[in-house]
């Protein structure tokens, strides 16, 4: 394997997970397939605990991190991925199979850090939730019974990226922005468009999520993150200081 | 996808399955991915009745077969493997990884049933449920850890199964002996030696092993096995009679 290629560039994002034996499957698989870097977004306490304190539940467990949002669960990754069973009709995002998303996912790790992200047994992830990603991945199930079990869908996930270890892994020339800068882009962009009007009060859930998908889209290189931070600062100054 | 590829003519047998949670998600596994038969053989009795009346258990476990030994489980199957996490080293028969492994399945699939062996949460496959297999798979884990729980590796299996839809699924010529042929050989070959004197009373159960491994290396033709059972028919009633 090329050391460009390193597992633990790749972060398991868990959000909002209820059950403490699926928090535990999900680490057990990141262990088979030898993925160290386990996040939590609110899980349910006793649950992390409860799965924390499991016989077997290893380094993985041991080492999980605690978050309050997806944002700052996804922060330092320059690229962020949803896992989701829906199909293309109600998503606002691109959506890959699998097996390709996977290969993308691989090209991305020989040169900055990955987050892939799986959603709550209930509700899988919400359109918040899925604001935050680049793009969608979807494992190829059945028409019938599309809904995966949440470890068992972090398993086929972890066993796709490491199945065709040379594949898809020659780095990659365009560097992305972390996701971290391209939160805090939406974020200004959000407060300078609420501060110009254009946001109404009622829709201003749905606006912010639109807007994070949009920056997500351009594909925004560490320096353009820069200059945008640069530009949208100086609007917002220049908005409040102007009432 | 071809229509000689047929779902069902895969069994997934769990074999002394003990925790129900586990039956049920191996029963959730296969309908994600449209696969339909399942067979039990002795699973721990109340984890079957706590997974079947479980929510949400569906079509799958309501059809689950139940089976007293593996040979049963396999009599119908041309193709029998058995998965296992185990290296080389102590393996007595041919081993594959779950890429080209999924391969031949999906080839045999073409034209007969195959059966695909998971063993129990503490020991996996004994080597007399291995005994029953052509060859054995291995799911490409960590050297630190290499032992799945069974529900991820039945979903990693048959996603890897699903995966590549037309890869491999040309039929191939010939035709191979059901495992009930297979296992009827065994058992006359077995009683053969024995009232022969060949088997010696204190190793008669690794001898019997010894043999089966033996008659699934063959490649017997459903032909053969037909000639092979009649030889064997006849040398039993000569050698009982001439006592």
């Amino acid at each position: 394997l090329p050391d460009s290629f390193q597992l633990d560039r790749l972060a398991v994002v868990l959000v909002a997970t209820r059950n403490p034996l699926n928090i535990g499957a999900a680490a057990r698989a990141m262990s088979n397939f030898g993925f160290s870097c386990l996040r939590l977004v609110r899980p349910y306490e006793p649950s992390f605990r409860e799965a924390r304190s499991a016989v077997g539940a290893g380094e993985v467990l041991a080492r999980a991190q605690q978050f309050a949002s997806v944002a700052e669960a996804v922060a330092d990754s320059a690229l962020v991925v949803g896992t989701t069973a829906a199909r293309h009709r109600e998503l606002q995002q691109p959506l890959h199979r699998l097996e390709p998303g996977a290969r993308l996912i691989r090209r991305e790790m020989t040169r900055g850090r990955v987050a892939l992200l799986f959603g709550s047994e209930k509700t899988g992830l919400t359109s918040a939730d899925l604001s935050h990603c680049h793009w969608l991945l979807r494992i190829p199930t059945h028409e019938q019974n599309v809904s995966m079990n949440v470890g068992q869908a972090v398993a086929v996930c972890l066993y796709e990226l490491i199945r065709e270890k040379r594949a898809g892994v020659e780095p990659v020339k365009r560097e992305m922005a972390a996701s971290g800068d391209l939160e805090r882009i939406t974020r200004l962009l959000f407060e300078a468009l609420r501060a110009a009007g254009y946001v109404k009060p009622a829709s201003a859930r749905a606006s912010e999520e639109k807007l994070r998908r949009l920056v997500r889209r351009l594909s925004l290189t560490p320096g353009d993150a820069e200059l945008l931070l640069g530009m949208l600062r100086q609007i917002g100054w220049k908005l409040r200081s102007g009432k």
